[in-house]
């Protein structure tokens, strides 16, 4: 059949074409089903229905196959029914408990970077992996898929370090400091990170409040190789992307399948040619790993992955109760990181935390003695090296490398949560925190997100301010409020929990 | 955020709206996020991204949301991000293998109905459901979730009889027999029917050669308690409107999970009111039901969920192996359905078939003594009865009544498949015909088809023609030809099939 092309401008993230009910009716093709477009070239892209946007005779094209197509398109294309790509047949040996092969594994995360299938095939396999989980090879195989579907970087010089949190706790802004300390002793640290998607901030979306953070894999290694570390978002480097394609279907469904996220933490190590990683990860409840014998599991697993892909992996199991120092949210993350690396005052658990990660990593690399990392790395921090080189990749990301924490300022718009009585902070819950960081603006809103006066065992005063909300927005910020009175984040109570009568009265 | 409204005409199949991605950003809305969107009156939508088709400021709706909404639209909309539907968490609770509550499945089932969920959730769902599949009670519970959120048939006298097909065996045009020798016989038989999806014709496309099918539950109910029985598709109705929302999603991910299957056949049955049901399982190589073993283990469970549900239920496993009757596609199969009735000739397999169930309603509903149904059955052929009582159903549904087989007129190009050999017919591919007939214009272009000269265990002579294949439109006809030749449908083969020397030559 031909037909007239008809751009259409929404983002469905994948390639899709819409056609009139009857042009779909008259070639056969139902919904979910695939055509074969042929202009200049041939793509293949899965199928929406019309009654009235496009008229018979006519293909609206979206943006993604719109873009791709841009400088190929005829006015008049060729339209017939397609096939199902292999890897639809491949999730569905998945769902039947088959076990997969290298190569059908590398075809399907293929198809998956290349839109080639259609979100509720992605959401099979997922549910499907999330059920029934892979086997070590199948996820070594995916991992390496992972990687080989996108860019790599390739140094000539090793050891190349890295360092990964799983997440899960809030204030967790200890790669600002890592990454300079480990990059000061002269080691090598091309630091990708996330965005936040269900968090406060992630390390992206603070190194932002400081410098650009989007720049391609060759802009990444040059850099790395210039000043020995950077910071940059991942989503905007072509590393892994399989990843982000992934999460865009795991995310609807509030779940993160095991095989998964190890693939997805190591192929973007392995993808920026790793070879020492030290993972943080927070335990503890309110966390993503519960108990101290899930985060050994855990540490098993990626190191055993590690291992399989040829990467030395050391695991950090970490407090994760309580947020990491006492803010929330991109600037005030980011001033109080800068305020350790300035005058190294600051909350101890951001400088315990950061020291022993960067300490650990300076020991694989070889630049510390075993023993004597976190001594090294607190010298580091001392003597003002390691905000030397926080300048130096402040500066080669195209920031102002004479930025101060002064400088950083959060939201105008401010309000203190009070204590509701007198006594201790006898529970913390993060995933309060968090929510009332994002209502009042954050991670979008730079400055945006909660100061913390009182954690976990801390003495209060009734009236006294528990915690402070930022906003850059005053309606955000009376949204904000009312979220966090609605709920306390803090339970506070006195250190008697409840009389219990030695003679009950009858 | 207060957001002015922009219709957009793209059937979704969901309850979407479109944000440009700076609002999306500022609302703290992600890929599958819901938003809250108040007018005068407040419903929830999945979010869609635009970076262009829509400005900041404004919502795109798209078509279902819009109509829904048409009399409800207020200029300005308030949008508010929104939590996921409890039923997104049912979800995950059964891909953690958990065993649902029957308030959890009615939920879950309301939401699919309503649009509350998306493709991703509902993919998750089915993946989980054919991984885990469901225990007896779960599957009674989804069965009565399924009638009770759609409308539902309530007759005043009783037996209702019903019968269905499970599918798989192309030509299958016994209802067009069945539904008036039951209804000849004074039993009520509401047959509500599905359009083909993969098939070549579904029962309702059959019909519609004959008389309108699109009809309401009311008006089923009506026609029936006229003339007894009707012929219509069950899509247009608002029965058990769950079952065509999950197969939008299984089509793609070509599964069928058991539950469902179960469900979705009994809770058709259940909301037309039905009594008793005869189950036609076509067994054999090419079918959903590869031997009798699984024939007679779906059998138990149809019969089983039919006791939980007050409905009795008769199974016969049929012979699938080869087309009922001579003729795939919707004219010419209407056109031997109804030579039989009005003449009493045609192919055996066809009168076989359809007088043997025939035969089971008419004993279950008390019309026949036990043994004597199938007699009846042919009687009511041989009298007329069955051909009066059809072109009563003809007309109620709105047809002309005097129509003859003579007048059905098939495509007027065909083009002859002849055999390449002298032999037998030893092998008869189903799927194939199926693929030819629905190349050639099936079921869309009603005249599509293929007639079949040669069926199973049959003598034919090179050059012979073994079937002619039948199309609306020239070029159609040409593809389904180049089609067969391709990959022949039907294995000629002398008796001989190889020799094999006493004597081997060394």
């Amino acid at each position: 059949m031909e037909l007239k092309v008809q751009p259409i401008d929404i983002h469905v993230g994948k390639y899709k074409v819409i056609l009139n009910s009857i042009d779909a009716k008259e070639l056969g093709v139902y919904e979910g089903d695939r055509v074969r477009v042929t202009g200049h070239i041939t793509v293949t892209a899965i199928v929406d229905f019309t009654d009235d946007l496009i008229p018979p005779g006519m293909i609206g094209l979206y943006h993604e196959i719109k873009e791709d197509l841009k400088r190929e398109w005829t006015e008049i294309v060729k339209v017939e029914p397609a096939e199902k790509p292999r890897s639809a047949r491949i999730i569905r040996k998945i769902m039947d408990r088959n076990k997969l092969e290298q190569d059908e594994i590398h075809e399907l995360v293929k198809d998956i970077v290349e839109e080639n299938l259609s979100e509720i095939e992605i959401a099979a396999f997922l549910a499907s992996s999330y059920i029934n989980d892979m086997t070590d090879d199948e996820t070594e195989w995916l991992t390496r898929a992972m990687i080989d579907t996108g860019e790599k970087l390739e140094f000539n010089s090793s050891p190349i370090m890295d360092k990964h949190s799983i997440g899960g706790v809030p204030g967790n802004k200890i790669s600002l400091l890592i990454v300079p300390i480990v990059a000061a002793n002269g080691l090598l640290i091309p630091k990708t990170s996330s965005r936040a998607i269900t968090g406060a901030a992630g390390t992206a979306d603070l190194m932002e409040v400081l410098a650009p953070v989007e720049f391609s894999s060759a802009e990444v290694k040059e850099m790395t190789e210039k000043v020995g570390g950077v910071l940059v978002w991942g989503g905007a480097t072509n590393i892994a992307p399989a990843d982000d394609k992934l999460i865009k279907v795991e995310y609807p469904l509030s779940i993160d399948p095991h095989c998964q996220m190890l693939a997805s933490i190591m192929a973007k190590k392995g993808a920026v040619g790793a070879t020492h990683v030290v993972m943080d990860i927070p335990t503890g409840p309110g966390t993503k790993i519960k108990n101290i014998h899930e985060g050994r599991k855990l540490s098993r697993d990626l190191i055993n992955l590690g291992e399989r892909l040829g990467m030395n992996v050391d695991c950090a199991l970490t407090y994760g109760a309580s947020p990491v120092g006492r803010t929330v949210g991109p600037a005030l993350e980011v001033r109080e990181a800068l305020k350790v690396l300035e005058t190294m005052e600051g909350p101890n658990s951001l400088i315990e935390k950061s020291t022993v990660l960067a300490g650990m990593l300076l020991e694989m690399g070889g630049a510390a003695s075993p023993g004597q990392g976190q001594e090294l790395a607190l010298e580091t921090l001392r003597n003002g090296k390691a905000l030397a080189k926080m300048k130096e990749i402040i500066e080669v990301q195209g920031g102002d490398p004479n930025v101060s924490y002064k400088d950083i300022q959060p939201g105008e718009f401010t309000a203190d949560l009070v204590s509701p009585a007198t006594g201790y902070v006898i529970e913390f819950r993060n995933k309060r925190i968090v929510q009332i960081a994002r209502v009042a603006g954050a991670p979008n809103d730079k400055g945006a997100g909660v100061l913390i006066h009182k954690k976990h065992g801390e003495v209060v005063k009734k009236g006294e301010p528990i915690l402070t909300i930022y906003a850059d927005k005053e309606k955000k910020l009376e949204d904000a409020l009312k979220n966090a009175q609605r709920d306390l984040p803090i339970v506070v109570e006195g250190m008697l929990l409840e009389k219990v009568p030695s003679i009950r009265e009858i």
